[in-house]
């Protein structure tokens, strides 16, 4: 029997590679809803595409033109929240959440909640709700799988041994479009210029967190919540090539490192392996042909958004809500052209430092969550415009 | 409980990296016997050293000697064959099998029949008689840890998924002393010049293969018999700063790598775990310090000997362990001056010739691989002194 697949995201960069995934599993994937934001016609199309049973828009008011869209396909559609929570819940093996931004945190909570396996593509869920979404999925006994190359590649590298054998697990990062500028020269970079990233193609406010590599700070996060790892035992090396994604170092010195051609459909498809893993159709790594991998130190002097991250994670508490909440407003900020891009990791700092004297204690609900995601957004927000 | 341990070849290099290994580990590794060929001083210092229990000698007539070594010690020796074997089948829950050549595949195999665990250096046991050992280790029910850094590397990296999703399991070679140079100064190049391995110091005959690639094609060989792995699913990648050691590409198109420092001591202690990996205070591999990584495709026609060994895992049969034992003489008469560089590969390839008529069975027993490894020395002998 195929296996049955929900997608939250599904007209998104991760959900179109998620497609191409499933399109070439017919009859092991079937597919039971999809979500996606405002865009009835991509979204119907997707739908009508996969076969899926049901349809949801997060915008209420795209609601008429879904159903037009879907008119004699047979496949049930519905708008708005309640609509989206819908559909993360409803009976399938496999939830694949890729909702971006903290949008993204009830769907997929409430998929976790409904004791969904997770595919996780919502950096949010765990980034601003960790300790939540984490003891949900532990009381649940609900699996999550990262989507995400650097977690996807750490999770198939600690199959080689147990957690408490790690001493170091490690991310790579491109290094983004200024690895190799002075700082001089970055702090006049516009937004355009910070959004040229040098292997993914990316969603651009993605591609600014990549420039400041903020990203990667996030992403340390990310894995700490994921596979239970103390900062101490996390670090991030800048490799240009986006060959190596992640590395575990083992206590008796020995690495096991996972690879991947920079592919979101590699990391997808090992997310959604039940037992075995799904055979994909897509060039081969060839390290003779790439000849050479490089490895950096990254430069927090340059790139100081990542001691911020790290900072934040060792705070513990609710200052990951609080920094992430004020790297988008910053970010928005650069985008918009009113801030520089070392406001970003200004202003973040200033945010994250006018929360700690209260030492916020870590958000035990997604809802408290998105409280302090608020009230970080509207600091950042006055702190920018004052 | 301390986990007990016996070491064959002990005083060898792959030995004297255990012993680092075990003082490391005093009160957890219990060292039950030592074996080693004919230095009777060198032996008892070990066993003094590592408090064995037992030390037995292969050469008969060091017994003497071996035995005023270890006077007053308290620990019991003996000489000759039936020493070095009852040492093997000693009650131990590992057995370090580093004898090296095909001296060591009796004492090997002794240890393998009476159940022990075996962490193995020795290529032979499965070189030469590789069906028939791996035969009786799934009869018996025996674990067999590769102690080489390449299939210890894969035997990590193969955690990460089961064996019908592996594509291909990949080995790297440092490219040996030779990987540069052109065809025609190879073919002037003396045994000396051969000798010098860009990376790991080991005895000098495994330095030959190493700049022929004849050790990258045996090793091939012990990857079939290991992982269950036919010739199609193996390859061989040049990757000059040996850090990367054995790499695994998956069918979803992820790649799973072992890495190490090129440093014998974290193979070994790898292949001495036992549910949690054994810590070591060795410094660790940093990337960014070593900066790039490199790989090429292998050249098959200045190293023929990659090619024979390949064409001989596909042929099968008893083909694997004529090779083995006509490289053995050639790089003999090599080493002794009486042949060229390339005559090693072309009386290797006469050899194998003059057996495939013939299509000698996969031997059955490790007797019957050390009948037929006579056969092919003598035929080898034969050919170079004609």
């Amino acid at each position: 029997m195929a296996r049955s697949l929900t997608i939250l995201g599904a007209t998104g960069s991760i959900g179109r590679s998620t497609v191409d995934v499933i399109l070439a599993h017919q009859g092991e994937l079937r597919v039971e809803a999809v979500v996606g934001g405002s865009n009835a016609e991509a979204l119907a199309n997707v739908a009508r595409k996969l076969g899926a049973r049901f349809a949801a828009l997060a915008d209420e008011r795209a609601g008429a033109a879904l159903r037009d869209a879907l008119s004699g396909s047979g496949i049930a559609s519905g708008a708005g929240d309640s609509a989206v929570l819908e559909a993360a819940a409803r009976e399938a093996d496999v939830v694949l959440a890729a909702i971006s931004g903290t949008a993204g945190l009830r769907p997929t909570h409430a998929a976790l909640k409904a004791g969904r396996r997770i595919a996780l593509a919502n950096k949010e869920s765990l980034v601003c709700a960790g300790a939540a979404f984490m003891a949900d999925a532990r009381r649940l006994g609900v699996e999550i799988m990262p989507v995400d190359s650097e977690h996807n590649a750490l999770d198939q590298a600690l199959a080689a041994g147990r957690n408490g054998d790690v001493e170091k697990a490690i991310i790579t990062a491109s290094g983004g479009p200024f690895r190799t500028w002075t700082r001089e020269r970055i702090t006049a970079a516009s937004a355009e210029q910070a959004s040229a990233h040098p292997v993914w193609s990316m969603g651009s406010k993605i591609n600014i967190d990549s420039a400041t590599l903020m990203n990667k700070g996030l992403e340390l996060i990310e894995a700490h919540h994921l596979f239970g790892l103390e900062a101490e035992r996390l670090d991030v090396i800048v490799h240009p090539e986006a060959i190596v994604h992640g590395l575990v170092q083992w206590k008796d010195g020995a690495v096991t490192a996972g690879l991947a051609l920079p592919d979101m459909k590699v990391p997808i498809a090992n997310a959604l392996r039940h037992h075995e893993r799904l055979p994909m159709d897509l060039p081969r790594l060839d390290l003779a042909a790439i000849g050479r991998l490089s490895f950096e130190k990254p430069d927090e002097t340059r790139f100081p958004c990542l001691s911020l991250a790290k900072a934040a994670l060792e705070a513990g508490g609710a200052m990951p809500t609080i920094l992430n909440a004020a790297n988008e407003i910053a970010v928005a900020a650069y985008m918009a052209g009113h801030i520089g891009f070392y406001d970003i990791s200004k202003y973040v700092e200033r945010v994250c430092s006018s929360f700690a004297g209260g030492s916020v204690a870590a958000p035990a609900t997604v809802s408290d969550a998105l409280v302090i995601d608020g009230e970080a957004r509207e600091a950042a927000r006055r702190l920018i415009s004052a």
